[in-house]
């Protein structure tokens, strides 16, 4: 059980703040398709959005482009109550991240990304407050705002505050392979940020990468042992449709299933997680219930049509864990 | 009068293809639009879907992303009947360009493009053929294409062998300042172009831009002299709502006045002027027949919600024509 | 024979001014010599120097690095009684470019050059002065002003300005593969700035990258005529040990021997025979004339240690010309 | 004192592999210089080639250009008796970088650098052994190695390697400004990578330059508890003629001298420094011993006109040390 400060805030977002186009004529190639619908999206505006939703108070640190996409972010934000305060405005006419998604079936769903002069990545350290890291019981961070300068080093600025305030840090690896320049790169950093992390969330695939050069090669308990050695106090396996497994410090491991669902897609699976992992972890639940509730919020996403617009409430994840069993 | 050799094909475009994506809401800003349409976009490529659509017979050189957008732009230009033999492929992972657009009001309308490394300005000079130019009355030059390169230097040598073997050149100047680094840089480019081509269109702003270097200030007939005297035998100047001037080698003048419109937005004009106009050159017309085909174009496609789409066919031209009085 | 007007000035050079690295220890791989020696260096730079040491009244229009390199340049070329009143001083950072040379043996001579970053092609188009571009006989372009922007269309917006004054343009090819991304992009933009020279000088590899794009292939009379065809007068190939060719406009032909030399090395002989060539034209002697004076002072600067150090006077060469038969 | 391991290797550099390029005439501005000795140069260069004068084996980690001046570096490192097997030649036609020194006086002499597109800082992490890092009792970590990526990444994976296998990381801040972006990125980096480091070396401004984002200001006492709080055993900090202090884990404190001296250019003494201190420490010596010997080697670098070259003998030292003494 992390054992968080009593703070104003209960969480704050860090990184990338994105646009969704998601496809509506679905089961077609993109090719095929003639009409988008816009979303707010990217990993930590749909975690800090999920939390908001589930009645936890959210803030966020990103940039954001000085044009009609960038304004729409913020007003989207603030609509959902969350504090935009530390969400600065691009000067450089950098552009916001686009994200088209296309969903063939089910099971066969892609994203066609636009990260070219991204306003996100430029975020600068000057531009995180210590105060404000220091205002919230918890940072959410998202592996993808370590991929380029200056984002990167204002995440290890964040961090430095965040150790210092015994803010507690939720490290979601979420590896995009196109914003980065080589696996190589993405170890390096990963690394040198999950040392500082209290909890890190991956899936399998994600610890592989942070592990290239290590000796760690795809076996949970000596994942868990190495991040485990250093500042986390929890680390989560996601293992995909056959659940996840949390390591704490002491030794102490959980397991959770999956809650069966009527998929839509698979996008936003991860960012549902997380935000509902993070509410039971504040709710001072052990692991297996923070999992628990996170799946069953994955569960309720990938069965509609955006991400950040679905994240469900409370009671909706409530309903879903009462009427259904997980596997 | 242009006289055109006999060719297999009418006119190729040379440039940009991108994705327009319409907002589907009009009439408010883009921070409340919620879906966009999707249409192929870009000058040239607006400009040879309209003179297909005239019944002519339209090739393209041009160079499109390896993914959706890219094969979604080659299957539509195909379907319109367009030769797509000349259209190469990507293969750094380059984007298709981007433009969202907004409809405050008929008079209020603006863009927001993501022309960050977009495979259009990729274009090499070894991907054009000698061949394919030469198979061609008529090129079709948008001045976007020197933006910047490989695709500058791919339009130089599209000149020189489009000079060699006597294919007419049109140069619609299509000046978009977000595309270039300097004014000064567009008008040295613009004036190496416009010296080896045979028909200039500009809207007299533009060939301002292009006389930055030169002491014609917004003169129109020291405009035509000075272009009159390298290559060029026809040059028009259009100049808005006051309708268009053109100017011949042999000192030939015509006017041509603007139909009155239901104007839903302005995007598009400049393309379906250049695309009827064009039609009306191979007809063997004169320049006011040309520009007056050119301007009732332009009318209908300002009444439309998209550029390449609503591009309109020789009898609504025609119907226009006869039943409305240019101004 | 080039009418030139009369004029203030004789000549100006544009484009690099560099510095020479010449290793004091020859006959040896520069991996074992131990010291340098400092030299004004780069192509018009050192036919600048020359022509000022054969009497003739030169200027310079370039750009130089904020630091004592630059300031070298300045001071030598001033001392030298050259004009550096449009010799401006880059305000980014830049540095000086450097060429290291290496004397392995008369016949086996190499350069390394630092050529990331330079001032030289830092030069922009407002930096070129239409008055001063006036006030001269002659303007010497060298090829390398060509490889990148702004350079680039700073060396256009000059030949518009020479081109409307009447001074006449002498281009000196220069090629130097480092310094272009591909020799495409060299054919592309030597013949757009060739079309508006006067005077055209290179050896025959120089101009068979220049005609990567045109059917002319290593046949000097089909160059001739390609060129002379634009605005050219007088076109010279230079075939190294076999001798020079001139044709002009008008059907004459010229040919020209190689005096022989103790060689010590093989730099500087085509700015030496540039600055030689051009003082030759400007006396009014025809084009063997000016070629004998040309290869009589290459002959002098291959036997001397430097490059602009070594440039000779008038006497030089006439005392070889006198003492000497050309091959 | 620190305690080393047992090794085939007493110490390896990471990092800069240079060319300094010293004025042969002195007391002078290099405007009026005009012959340079060519030397090998980069901070740990210096400090391997001075410790393997010392009697110490060093090896080195880094990358050289492919052309003369690398060839030249790798050869002289080889002379010199220090391993080159993990000297690596780069491929991407990178320079190396270079150093023109100019001495005006004893107190007033400054560097023109080239650091664009040096061969040094494209050190990649696959190119770091984590054999050759184990081979060894010392790694030499100069901060300018932090600069760009990948060079950036290979320190990281060096550290990691280090740790695992307890080779003493010794970081010589090292803090060039010209290198880097921003201060800012200067002091993130150099942050994470001190973390990780058993000694830490550097002058009071370079250790502001460190904490830029800590509340530590100019305070010594301060600085050490940071750095000691983390892996560190031993903080040495600089203040020029007032001599060093270097700080234990343990809380004891060391101060040292300055052996005056017949100063020729202030080039080299952090150099000469760093050298002779590892060989103290690796004899056994206490901080305040290693800091005397360090002292003195300085003293004697400084009276002479190169850096490499001029690393003084263990007998230079100690005849020093007899004859002087430190203030």
């Amino acid at each position: 059980m992390i054992q968080f400060e009593t703070r104003e805030r209960d969480v704050i977002g860090l990184g990338r703040l994105c646009i969704d186009l998601n496809a509506n004529e679905i089961h077609r190639p993109m090719e095929e398709t003639r009409t988008f619908t816009k979303y707010v999206g990217g990993s930590p505006a749909n975690i800090a959005i999920g939390a908001q939703r589930l009645g936890l108070s959210a803030g966020f640190i990103g940039k954001v482009s000085d044009d009609q996409m960038g304004r729409y972010i913020v007003n989207y934000l603030e609509e959902q109550g969350i504090d935009t305060s530390n969400v600065v405005t691009d000067k450089t006419g950098a552009v916001t991240g686009l994200a088209f998604t296309e969903i063939l079936s089910p099971e066969d769903c892609s994203i066609l990304m636009y990260r070219d002069n991204v306003a996100d990545l430029l975020l600068a350290p000057s531009e995180v407050s210590e105060a404000y890291v220091a205002s919230a019981k918890c940072l959410l961070l998202s592996g993808t705002a370590l991929a380029s300068s200056p984002s990167r080093e204002a995440v290890f600025v964040a961090l430095t505050y965040a150790n210092k305030h015994n803010t507690k840090v939720v490290f979601d690896l979420d590896y995009r392979p196109y914003t980065w320049k080589s696996m190589e790169e993405t170890a390096v950093y990963y690394r040198l940020a999950a040392e500082k992390c209290d909890v890190i969330v991956g899936t399998r695939e994600e610890f592989d990468v942070m592990e290239t050069f290590s000796e760690v090669k795809g076996d949970d308990q000596q994942t868990a042992r190495e991040w485990l050695s250093h500042q986390a106090e929890l680390v989560v396996i996601k293992h995909g449709q056959d659940g996840s497994k949390a390591y704490e410090k002491d030794g102490t491991t959980y397991r959770s299933g999956v809650y069966p669902s009527n998929v839509l897609k698979t996008f936003g699976a991860g960012d549902a997680y997380a935000s509902a992992f993070i509410y039971g972890l504040l709710q001072g639940w052990n692991a297996e219930q923070a999992m628990s509730f996170g799946s069953a919020s994955a569960s309720i996403v990938i069965s509609r049509h955006s991400c950040s617009e679905a994240m469900p409430t409370v009671a909706d994840i409530e309903e879903l864990m009462q009427t259904t069993t997980a596997k």
